[in-house]
């Protein structure tokens, strides 16, 4: 894990994106996903998931270098971070690895990113089988029921990333999603607050 | 400075409370202070300023441990953390301590706490002589008017704390700053989110 103050950022025009084969969402409504949660819990007991926070700068005048962070965007509004759950017992910094790669790395092994896992910016956590989250564990909460934290990733100068065919890869500044928790609910909407201790070095090649 | 993932935290009655002289604001009013800022302004340039994040759990078993945080309430509710405005070329942490010992240490030497600055959690920026404040510096904005960090402080085991007559300090668990920027402000109201990544090890003597 590369822990640090400041974060190396890459204009835009440093990766390269292609497509592949749609990855559907395996549930079709927020319902079936609790059912689905309630189910493997029953099985393997607390959920923990892990999500990538991959920034980049916009290297186009009018923004300035304003840090962007990279989003999935399903549908036309349901945006989220790469990442996912985790299998029982595996580590969270492969398991990430795994997930960024299932989500954006090609199916070819010569081209998978070579991704660097940072620091944990933000621990979430479930109560109930609800969507609700919190960043903390509620009190009289013994039995938690997901465990979700937040990485950052530290980009190479050059990417090739492949987005899944229904969806669509977005780099999103940080003023927009900032106080927005309507368009992307409360995770994604304060990463601003997580990222602004951090000193972001933007590097134009 | 102080830099783990680990936050000790111990129960109120390891602390004890004092009395001292009034701390008055320098300002009586919300355009009396951006006033104020706007002449410091050309004398020094871009106003630094630093906050400590005091934590502690409250014993009580109806509260299960849950993280609460130091604030100063100036008459019935304006809520700020201790901290407060950098000398020109002051050090970061050498001026948090000097303000942490203004707002809460007793006047003799002998019962100055032992604070230990950790790590920085947040930074925000003041784009202009407003109210307004955004955890990153806007795009377009090449002259910020104030840079705010936030720190958390280590506080040992027993320590003696002295509160100016005109201020109360009140324990506030994090439950009730989450997303209440109503009562607490941008600043205050995501510290749980900034703290979220900590695992606080409650330590009970």
């Amino acid at each position: 894990m590369v822990t640090s103050a400041i974060v190396n950022t890459y204009p835009l025009s440093s990766y390269t994106f292609g497509t592949k084969e749609p990855k559907m969402e395996k549930d079709t409504s927020v319902a079936d996903r609790l059912a689905r949660m309630k189910l493997n819990y029953t099985k393997e007991g607390m959920r923990t998931s892990v999500d990538g926070i991959l920034l980049r700068v916009n290297s186009q005048v009018q923004e300035h270098n304003h840090p962007h962070i990279l989003l999935l965007q399903i549908g036309n509004t349901f945006c989220k971070l790469p990442g996912g759950r985790l299998k029982p017992g595996e580590n969270e910094i492969e398991g990430l690895k795994r997930k960024l790669s299932s989500k954006l790395a090609a199916n070819s092994p010569g081209l998978q990113p070579d991704w660097q896992i940072g620091e944990c910016v933000a621990t979430w956590w479930r109560p109930n089988f609800e969507t609700i989250m919190y960043p903390y564990c509620p009190p009289h909460i013994s039995k938690p029921k997901e465990c979700k934290k937040l990485f950052i990733v530290h980009l190479s100068e050059r990417e090739y990333f492949a987005v899944p065919k229904n969806l669509k890869l977005l780099a999103v500044p940080l003023f927009e999603l900032y106080d927005n928790v309507q368009r992307y609910g409360p995770v994604i909407s304060t990463i601003p607050q997580q990222l602004s201790r951090f000193q972001f070095n933007m590097i134009q090649p």
